[in-house]
């Protein structure tokens, strides 16, 4: 038997590539026959695109958004009902990793969650100390805080060099969306 | 019809999500309908894993491995085979342009071909003059060369914050490879 060690993985940073390099590690981990999930805190974020050729590796990949659509633009009133749902799918997370049925584990826009107090930094340490071993973990949102920098394997900062909406140019299909 | 304005994408630095955003960006293009070309000018820098899975996305999804092999460590008489077989990449990448089959080719480790002097940069510029306005071009690989990302619209460099390696921790399946 292979000698798994698990790795605690963290993208984060301004720039491009955070949760598409999750989404490629991912079909990277499937095409060697590992089971992988993907949680995403930030309904929306993912979109039509790669959800459709997601479903062409089922049933060793599937997704759940989890979200409730928060954006930053949210209401006080409405931030209850997101940071409900934000904790429920940390507890949805340290539920599957218990099951022992995933061989990867991405939580997109964790980080995300955490900076607009969705989540407690200490909520996400704790289930972190509950990762099985041999499994991955991949946690992607800019911001990552330090404390959680602190107990992973291997963090990489996306960082904004050039963006093309800063030269006027529009969101494109295909690449943004 | 969609006002479509490619973009000239580049993903360097010294961390990892480099191809593995590319690869991601190319699920998410597939996924929109776009056809994806993906030439990798380092054999054996993508390995089953991925391939196996973009394998499921064909034939609007198509990989061709075009390198010989080479690594930083070959020896001075097998320079000339390599060099060679990045050029005639280059002249694939020109052809497979202007074909207009494509609406996003990946040049993965295109930099690290540059950076090894097996492609002059001007071939590279000359290349993506021709790009179509309406295609997307990725290019992957550490240490962009400054002309290459003064003419790019979207860069962003992979920064490595923190590193297994650095902890004694080996190569993982699904991750690594």
């Amino acid at each position: 038997m292979e000698n798994i060690q698990g790795l605690t993985i963290i993208n984060t940073g301004n720039g491009k590539g955070k949760t598409t390099a999750a989404l490629g590690l991912a079909l990277r981990a499937w095409g060697n026959g590992l089971k992988v999930l993907i949680l995403q805190f930030i309904k929306g974020n993912w979109k039509y695109g790669e959800l459709k050729a997601m479903q062409q590796l089922a049933p060793n990949l599937v997704i759940r958004q989890m979200g409730e659509g928060f954006t930053q633009r949210e209401q006080e009133a409405e931030s209850e009902k997101h940071r409900l749902a934000a904790q429920k799918t940390i507890e949805i997370a340290k539920q599957e990793m218990e099951s022992g049925c995933w061989d990867m584990i991405i939580l997109d826009e964790l980080n995300y969650a955490i900076k607009f107090g969705l989540i407690e930094v200490d909520m996400v340490l704790e289930m972190i100390a509950l990762k099985p071993k041999q499994m991955h973990l991949v946690i992607t949102g800019r911001d990552a805080k330090e404390e959680i920098i602190a107990c992973a394997d291997l963090v990489t900062e996306m960082k904004e060099v050039k963006h093309p909406y800063k030269a006027g140019i529009k969101a494109q299909r295909g690449i943004e969306f």
